[in-house]
């Protein structure tokens, strides 16, 4: 396995579950906030992963008891993009374009663990704050532990949530109502109601549990086609987004090549004589 | 506070919930059904309240002990716009573009709702029919008493609902097939279901108390940065009408301005020196 | 009643509930699995039951004890489409350009159900693979018995499901990493689960009494008005593919139209006078 | 006639074309520049005439020799939305708030043009610039003297366009190259430019001429079905907007109630006795 | 060659022009105006020669010297469905309902010219009125000879045009206000103006020399890549409804399997020969 | 003035166009073709003039006097990309997944010009082939010398063209029929009919001059505020791709923040004090 070594994560492949990678936000003794140099480093983890042909399906979790993550590290924001007097020479206009070009790269960063091309589960834990949900909410799967502390933090620093939880949430959890109420009130949720709405798939017992979980889940698709795996992920995020013809015409043209892969008779074939396939690599 | 007067709705402003408007329909003697003079009333309260800087979040409810509101006053309605033989020189064709004239000014009362820039918490009981739901889909977050009956009542009256309903229940609550048996029969559907459903966040014991409880979400709501709040508002409808694409790159663009707020060093203050922020009218 | 006959399907009038036309996949001792031929005849049946007036609304259920259906008949398939080395002398394009419109065809074939002017519900149980997802979700409502085993089953046989399943599921339910989850993983699950997330809409015994709530349900449907009833079904399917103003505005065109239908006042009328209307033919 | 009167335009009808309004921006001895209580009665003014029945194509022009408009009176901005200094208590996100609101508005004012349902011809002379080209391209066709000068003028005064010309003139005039250069640039363009990229229909000798020929073409347009017409118009406007499937499927349901009219007899046997029909008022 | 013999038209296929199908519209008599039969026969021939794999694309024409087309035969559609009292014991909305089932699969009809997965090119002489216009803007290239006589001629019949005119249209011809005067005033123009304004690509002298001229065109294009000229018109229809981003998208996966062919390489060492490429059927 | 220091092209700064900066293709011997490093080159380049506080404008250009670029370098592609049996052991589907991420990447190159904030002028000499035309339509405005030709290249070669010309040329160019034509014959035009269409703005005598029309209108630009032109490149292309209603409610809220700028007052400044305004950097 290639070396995958970053400051701010952890990724590893657990051998208990073939073409699974394993990352974790490492940063425990500040609640895994995060600084700009980490989202960074997500995103080229989440970037090298999607076309790494030795990693079918991904978890990522975090570091420590106490926190999946508190979310954007206020201090360090409060120095930096967010601080009252920054560049005060600028009139607002330009102060715009610049804070423009900012949260458009902060987005992308984010946005890389939704375009990478293989399936992402996220077990939560503790405290998971604004950023947290944002990134949640770019995966695929979200699991967690029943001490799971939630929270669309962002107004209570006096902003609209900005790098992913209002465009997504609202197409995750089809419960409007309830988006709305959590974004507006910055209130506290947890487990039990997080799987109520639909924000989790799943609650464990402890964090230990729902990283088990996250990596089982993870290691059952991985058995799968990679081919079929990976269509699935690309269509149904296609289809998130358009209309239902739209979406029969993308996948008609998506799977005019992909219906050509041997992974159809290899699966087809060991489904007549009982056995596990095994999938070239993709 | 100015003068906000109406003949069929009260608008009050709620001395324990400070910022907060709390508007009731006012025609108990008739269920609180709707003759058009007050869909007009409705849209002038709500387009005056969405630029009134002393409120921040609103609360609509319901006078009188048996309903939130039977619909639209079908005896009315049968007199005029429904009648028999409205128009009877008319061809079809000019009928129809009378007709149409008429359901986009209707459509554009019941959408102030939804433009309004602060949120709109709706508190329901008793009978809730028809024009009820169209108007509860275009407010932000649903509220209810135990004794609250809804039905999607139009088919009954051998009509297509046309002010609201079909178009935003769909996107308020995430169950396609309920939401059709519910539009397709006409029939009622009460508080638990409504829960279980998404299509409100609590269940209160009586009205007074689903109206308190409205109350005090507005009024907490009303307590956070109005930048934020009115922001997150408008995001999450954008986001609901758009891909998750389109949604991050309106977000960049709308907090290149708002993140310039005073509001996000004031709440940053707030919160280290442990005490709660003020923010200036919005 | 016309003459319905068809080689893999039977079509039925229950006298027992008016207008109402009830279609049966009857291959059972296949489990109902689909060859070419029967999803040519379903596109045909519906087809024709969406402009006949006789018929208000319609119930899709599967013949025999075992099986709604086990989905696309993977042997006929492996022999056909899927066979490893069809058309060998094609180049990969070539082949890709037959599959394009091979799928096409068979969606349109599966979409006819959507199509149909007249509102849809089936009764689903036993197994009720791949295939039978994709016919469910173009359905209007989903109703199943408590013995009904369901699966995304595409990527066991090395596929993204591309005959409807990925372009509706996330517009059924609202629980999007559910749907991911059951893609990707192609599980199975059970009468409990899918009620829970909203992908029946109800819970029967056995399958006698889940097809008779779907022809009791289609019953009541059918004593509505046809124009309120088939223009219901349109709007909701078209606020599905857009925004709530493009609904709104469609809305009106369509209703400019249809409420000038007689309809509306013989509803208005039988609602004085404590009687069931009736409503002309459609 | 009913009586059209406002202070900074005259409406006329006159006699010798049946059915057509003439409006004139009068505001000479300005150049016929915009402050903001003339586009708020040019909304005024269209809306009314919008579902004035007995008007049916509407000719815009300015009065006096010397412009069509200079635009924005950039004087009085610049005392007051465009000032320097204005509400210089307010944080920038505040300022933008109430920006937007504004611009809001003014779009508005602007495509009442747009949204009038009679087909709006511009006639076009002398300066015509920055919010003139705003309002041209909110019209149906535009026409012009041979002195006419236009330019997007908006870039000299340190903006991008926001009333309109950024929205609507690339789907105006196909040459997105050209409308690139003359929004960057700010630089001036003639007549003859105007029609050969498709700007203008038409180019006359004189103001008179032009205006003239565009009572003409109204009137030319007012003999016709106002079904017929008015259904043109929108469903232009609508295709401009959206795809080609989705403009054929919005002409259906415009048209099952449109083709109703008796306009269709009217035109036909009026074509068979070779004589003009006349139509009823809409 | 396979069989192709219809009833209202004449198929051929050119020996001179290999891989070329010719297609005349031929009931001369009646100055090739259309009757139902005619599309439901215009329809099945465009189908058919979409999966032809010996025609590689195809020209349109009309028989005789007089006319194109002069559009609907409308005697016939005034004893039809424009008919003053067709169904006259249904009420509007159920005429609306007949009316938009007819108006949608005549649209289909004409719409399978732009659904022929080969290109189209139409040559157009003398009079070519109303469907004519629909017909040709659902085509790719339009040719014509100097005496043609164009009209959008619906609302002299006092209808909006309904098959496909105001959909493409304003697609085919980048010049806004002069697809609303020609839509508006159902004027008459000849080739000079349909050249200028892009509507056709060129003009012939007489109407044997613009057949001669579009055969020549359609023969070119044989010559070509199948895969890559099938591709090419895909993609441009697909572009022209969709944005940048989603077209850059969707040809990523169309020229995904599309590259794999064989024609690259066929195509580049012919080039590298100075010889003509042959390229297997599809 | 910075390092601008690349192995392809020559990024200079002309010192009679302040703010200006000049690209030029940088591989005569092989007529500018493309090898894949170039385009990773393009990319950079654009990608950090995008940010460049010192750029407002650029021109690309290519260097020598036979060609612009005669687009991709077909001898190394065959040996790489377009190779008869690369990858030879992958099946169909895994190849096309590989080749997808390619022209992902070679299509976000290209983008990188559209994506550029500041406006890009082209001029074109030459051979202009295939990749020249894709790379002209990301650019804002081109030019040209009247020694150019230019085809859209691909179907010679067996593709249909992926890296942006099918997805752009159509909304470039407002002649439907013309853009098919060209796309689907690979025949050559020239300087006359690429003006004629609206492909370029403009025919300059030699390539000499045609660069410096090209950084005399890339310096016009540079003198305006650079928060308008920035804007008005950011709205035009907004809009390309949205509704009217959606480009209006864009602009709104992009100018809440830009019309706060500096610029308005010191171009209306100059304005009324006839003097040329300087603007700070952006």
């Amino acid at each position: 396995m290639s070396n995958y070594t970053y400051q701010h994560f952890n990724v590893t492949f657990p051998p208990e579950q073939q073409y699974v990678a394993h990352v974790e936000i490492h940063r425990p003794d500040k609640l895994n906030a995060f600084i700009e140099a980490m989202w960074l480093e997500l995103s080229a983890i989440f970037t090298r992963l999607s076309s790494d042909p030795s990693v079918r399906s991904i978890v990522l979790t975090g570091a420590g008891d106490r926190a999946f993550s508190a979310g954007l590290d206020v201090k360090a924001a409060s120095e930096g993009l967010l601080s009252d007097s920054p560049e005060s020479d600028l009139d607002s206009a330009r102060r715009a374009a610049h804070l423009r070009r900012h949260i458009v790269s902060f987005q992308d960063c984010i946005s890389s663990i939704e375009k990478c091309e293989k399936p992402v589960i996220v077990a939560l834990h503790g405290i998971a704050l604004g950023l947290a949900i944002d990134i949640s909410v770019a995966a695929d799967v979200r699991l967690c532990s029943s001490d799971v502390r939630f929270a669309v933090k962002e107004v209570d620093i006096g902003l609209a949530a900005d790098i992913g939880t209002l465009s997504r949430l609202p197409k995750v959890v089809g419960n409007f109502g309830w988006v709305k109420e959590v974004a507006l009130t910055a209130r506290t949720f947890g487990a039990e109601e997080a799987l109520r709405v639909g924000f989790v798939n799943r609650v464990f017992g402890h964090k230990e549990e729902a990283v088990q979980g996250a990596l089982e889940l993870a290691g059952l698709i991985a058995t799968k086609s990679p081919v079929a795996v990976q269509g699935t992920k690309e269509l149904l995020n296609y289809s998130r987004d358009h209309t239902v013809q739209e979406g029969l015409r993308y996948t008609t043209v998506w799977n005019s090549a992909m219906v050509q892969t041997k992974d159809v008779s290899a699966a087809l074939l060991s489904g007549i004589q009982k056995r596990k396939p095994t999938f070239e690599k993709l």
